[in-house]
């Protein structure tokens, strides 16, 4: 498959701005000089692919809004991102000492501080969201409510919590924990763009963009999996094989590397299909296909 | 003093619509079944004088709402006073067993558990305020922008912050750590009960009402830092003395017991003069003077 876009330099420009306007807004003047301000701005700037920060930009231009009406929802979404990631870290959880290639927040700050950061991320994500002067207050109550609902306890939450608890005794069980742990965020992610878009929630237009982040939330976290035995510490940013370490069931437990690399593929085929329909969506697209193919 | 109200009925029929509304949704139908479900209902159900709560409904009828518009917000509150509750216990932060006369949320379902508990009443809260139907979208934008901001890295987190690094050098500093850790709560509550009502934001009112949670919300703090040295454990439903255990400074740091209960009694006077000009303000008045009084 070729790319009709150029998806590199679409997630360059998308990562900036969301670098801009997440430094102003975890900025002093908005978060305080407190320590655990200063844990924030350690974890959530500076790093990531900022994936989600760039399916909220690409649905609300996909349904012609502008990029600063999406820009206080892709904050939220990476604020929530970057506090899940501090608490998976924390020594009760994954106990992970190293991400994105710097020492984990807990390490950096100590874990109480680390605590915190993630629960200020947590809340000040919505205070983005609610703060979004670009659009209508029912765009504001609909993307609040998805985000909660999202990253919630029948969201990524509760996808966690079955991580943790379950024996995981077949691929469909898999799937549910991935479903919450992984998916829920991208749904969030592109929901979020259309609702920066507009407040009309098209019950047909939101099935498209779910089964489109659906496809693309599994085929991401089964491409974690796969790098996670076939990369290395340096390429990753993280230690090689924590999967295994912590003793959790990845899609590997349930196929082969080459069933996996077939069913990601699948996947890409599956989120391409869902958005084909809508004039613009090549950049979607690509970024299907370019996640199914990236190393780290 | 005498109260011109039934305050101890009006607080116990408050908590009953709150204790009833919060079941609700926080039952499987909303939350799930999972561990983390279990103990988000553990932990936020059945207990506490859902103080929060009677302010977000005292102000709502102050203002000429319905209870039931700020039923949802009231459960957006306590689910936020619980989560901090869950998270302050943690062996990291102030590593207590005992809660409200039952073992802590992490003594009860674990560390990781506890921790995910937390962050899914965080979340939830934001998803049962964005659910109100009964008040409009603008009102919803008020009352999230504001939870978020009182209860983030500006706020209650601030003030937790606050609270683990300061050396507290004076009564000052201790006043800027509770105007965050218990004052930015009560405010919150305060503020969405007038948001359930109207979604004016007249900034007169908000003044008064910010004079009357902040006086609330001090008293109450002071309040707990007396009754942590001359209550019972068996009383309070958790350990006396764990401030001092803790290291924790106190109002009693910086004056002496009786000082203390003159400083409350200033409070009190404080906050029922906010509220004096408001028609129909005499429960709040009376709640003022009675948490000055309670015994836990």
């Amino acid at each position: 498959m070729e790319y009709k876009t150029n998806i590199e330099a679409a997630l360059k420009t998308a990562a900036g701005l969301l670098e801009d306007a997440l430094t102003d807004a975890l900025g002093e003047r908005y978060t305080g000089n407190t320590a655990v301000a200063e844990a924030m701005r350690y974890s959530a700037l500076g790093g990531g692919k900022r994936i989600r920060a760039f399916l909220v930009l690409a649905f609300c231009r996909l349904f012609g809004g502008e990029t600063k009406a999406a820009l206080p929802f892709a904050c939220a979404l990476e604020c929530v991102h970057a506090y899940s990631l501090i608490h998976d870290d924390l020594p009760c959880m994954d106990d992970d000492d190293l991400r994105r290639g710097k020492p984990s927040c807990h390490i950096a700050f100590g874990e109480a501080e680390a605590l915190l950061a993630g629960d200020a991320l947590l809340t000040y994500a919505f205070e983005c969201a609610a703060s979004n002067a670009c659009v209508s207050a029912e765009s504001v109550r609909l993307a609040v409510k998805t985000l909660a609902a999202e990253a919630g306890p029948r969201g990524m939450v509760g996808g966690q919590t079955l991580d943790m608890a379950a024996e995981m005794k077949d691929y469909d069980e898999l799937k549910t924990m991935i479903d919450g742990k992984t998916s829920a965020l991208i749904r969030a992610s592109c929901l979020l763009g259309y609702y920066a878009a507009t407040d009309e929630a098209d019950p047909t237009v939101i099935e498209r963009i779910t089964a489109y982040a659906n496809a693309v939330g599994l085929g991401f976290q089964i491409h974690d999996d796969i790098l996670d035995v076939t990369s290395s510490t340096e390429t990753l940013g993280k230690a090689v094989g924590s999967d295994e370490k912590n003793g959790k069931k990845t899609a590997l437990a349930f196929m082969t590397l080459d069933e996996a690399r077939q069913t990601e593929a699948g996947l890409v085929r599956d989120a391409r299909e869902a958005v084909a329909g809508f004039a613009g969506s090549d950049t979607l697209a690509d970024l299907a296909l370019w996640l199914s193919r990236r190393n780290k």
